[in-house]
């Protein structure tokens, strides 16, 4: 992975970091190295995460899917960290299976589901680590009934991925379905590259050791100076632009197998680092698309934005057929991934005209090894910004309070605090 | 549409808007109806976009797709607000046709579009205004020899919306394709409910008369009032957070087939307000996936945002299956709605119960009446806003500097500034 920071530099963006800024702030960068190193050598949670590319274990993963391998459609039920990854996976570098992730409990969104899909061939995996998240098992629960309806066994079509002990590892022990171990001491976001996930990839036709390989890469690369480690470059200028003003990280890739990546890196900078009243709010945007879309506001609207820039340096083109319509003499000869790569560098110079701050990421190619690094840098990067926010970076502390309140809501034993109101419109307006 | 902005009052969250602030604003919201209703009346450049429920044809619009009623597969070639309209339209009220939109440049996504689809059962909508849009002509070029080397003749699966010159226009001509007419002085993005995005809808099997008399609704329901008009009392709102310092707005639907309505919406926001430093940024987000991903920062990250929680007050359901599975008990008896409802007002006090500033707005159910209105709703939403902001709403200047710059490129005869380089990593790794 290759960052380009000198447009995040006050020389060039308002706000911008000074390079010498910069350079005072790798002392810190250095301090956070060890702890993260350490962290690493004694397999701390959260800091586990860091060496799954060497500690998971890519041939039990295909092994537990192997019964799976003829399957037409996959589906992963599970929620956030528990489904991201692999939805981020099988975009990305998957192809070979219909994949959908069930990670709403959206009902007409589950029956349209479940009525498209020939359920004797699809693969079902439930990824819960405590095997008592409500959305999904009750989705397993609707998943299982239509299958019994649909006169499938579901044990035949179901494999899990859980913690040591409840629902669903003892459903797996009862009914001797494949069941792989969550990785121990690893936040459900910092999960992709583990049997979360990967098994989706495997399944989708994915290279699942290429894709650790790709973490590994990014474990090499890590180093105590930002100046020599792309990962902490990303992490450290994500977080000093944030301290001075730039608020929102708008993330834009300029891939569309890149566009679940987007959403994985919303929840892994807005679980791990939203807490203290700190952290970076991440925007899910989409090159070349979003150009038509959010550009106007990165560019003209308030100066609290770092542009997030990533693209492949190859990709498989098609070329643009020759015409003879009006205006269009420019595309001439040209390829789709020609005007692609132009729009990229022209939003590029197009936010340091307005003096926006970006960055720029770039990958080889959108492959299982370029993927595997992406991921792995990323959450290292993330990682860093902990360190250098001063935040619990693995829990999330602020979403139990409305998981109480939503099993209160549907035992009926508990009613939530009197709401303030003011309506305007038909507050009973059924038609 | 009903909304509550009680949740958004000084007396629930900080930032909050005081209640007699509101009232005092509401003064100048009767100024910008005044303003909005001459604007319509005389049918004034961005203002005409609110007329279109009794302007659009729906007839015209139903003849123009019947010779493609028996198509599988719907290809909508367009970008920004030439797609996201009729994205929306066909994910929340479609289902009849296998609806796709080509609104990126990425060469491996078409190329892997186009071999997955029957492209002699493909109808083709093009849609841009000037018919020179780079991304939408190159992937009409691209589709059409696509077309050709399938033996499928293009010109009986294509049809246009497009102004009364240009390629695109010259094209219909010559070929004697159905041409819808884009409507005037309605910019892209206040295009949902008109020939660019209505075509996908009728071909989706969703009825065009009822999408357009729930547009009527909102009509009829503008009022000179933020306390008589949920439209206006969601853009006053809205913007009273904003200059309170609530910069971003995450738009939070609890329903699977609005999550691209959140991608609609946020083009609307961001392109009609992203100006002379102004502007609210949207983040998209979808209830309750997103309570996994990003309500951690929102309740508990910096104090810069409006949550605003969308729901259909009814949608068709399905029970979860009794089960013995522990800590579920109070799954026992419920529906996956009625979860996804506790879910939703768990949140909502969640967000209450830590001070953050949200907005509740309900439609009765999601179907194409109640969708109509929702549109309509925000549009006028954003004209207030834009009015309240001071701002240019139906322009947006800051995207032509990127698409001048694009087009040089591409000829080969300008070159970009000079960039700011400060590169971490190898600049040439290829591997």
């Amino acid at each position: 992975m290759y960052v380009d920071v000198g447009n995040a530099l006050a020389s060039a963006a308002n706000p911008g970091v000074p390079e010498d800024a910069l350079e005072r702030l790798d002392d810190r960068v250095a301090d956070a190295h060890d702890r993260i190193a350490a962290g690493m050598d004694a397999d701390e949670f959260g800091y586990a995460a860091l060496n799954l590319p060497e500690t998971a274990d890519a041939d039990a993963i295909e092994a537990a899917v192997e019964p799976f391998a003829d399957s037409e459609t996959l589906l992963t039920v599970g929620i956030g960290g528990s489904a991201l990854g692999a939805a981020t996976l099988t975009e990305a570098v998957g192809g070979d299976i219909d994949a959908h992730v069930l990670d709403n409990v959206d009902p007409e969104h589950v029956e349209d589901l479940l009525a498209d899909v020939d359920l004797s061939e699809t693969a079902v995996h439930v990824v819960s680590r405590s095997g008592t998240t409500a959305e999904t098992l009750a989705n397993f629960l609707v998943v299982r009934e239509a299958m019994a309806e649909a006169g499938v066994d579901w044990t035949d079509r179901t494999f899990v991925t859980t913690g040591p002990e409840g629902n669903l590892r003892d459903l797996a022990d009862e009914h001797d379905l494949p069941a792989l171990d969550v990785p121990e001491g690893v936040p459900g976001r910092f999960s992709a590259l583990s049997t979360v996930a990967l098994p989706a990839a495997a399944l989708a036709g994915a290279d699942v050791h290429e894709i650790l390989a790709g973490g590994r890469d990014g474990m090499d690369a890590l180093a105590g100076s930002l100046f020599d480690c792309p990962a902490y470059a990303y992490g450290a200028t994500a977080y000093a632009l944030d301290v001075r003003g730039a608020g929102v990280n708008a993330m834009m890739p300029y891939a569309e197998g890149l566009e679940t990546f987007a959403e994985w890196f919303a929840q892994l900078w807005a679980e791990s680092l939203g807490k203290d009243g700190l952290g970076q709010t991440p925007a899910r945007a989409l090159g070349a698309t979003d150009q038509h879309s959010q550009l106007q506001l990165y560019r003209a609207g308030p100066r609290d934005k770092l542009v997030t820039l990533v693209r492949p340096r190859e990709r498989a083109d098609r070329g643009i057929p020759d015409s003879d319509l009006d205006g269009l003499d420019y595309l001439a000869g040209n390829t789709l991934g020609g005007l692609l790569d132009a729009e990229f560098e022209a939003t590029e110079a197009s936010l340091a005209e307005s003096g926006v701050p970006s960055v720029r990421v770039e990958i080889p190619r959108l492959d299982e090894r370029a993927l595997g690094r992406l991921l792995f840098d990323f959450e290292a990067a993330c990682v860093l910004a902990g360190e250098l926010y001063g935040v619990e970076t693995f829990t999330q502390p602020a979403v139990e309070w409305g998981k109480d309140a939503a099993r209160g809501l549907l035992r009926g034993d508990e009613a939530l605090p009197e709401k303030t109101e003011l309506g305007v419109g038909d507050a009973n307006d059924s038609t």
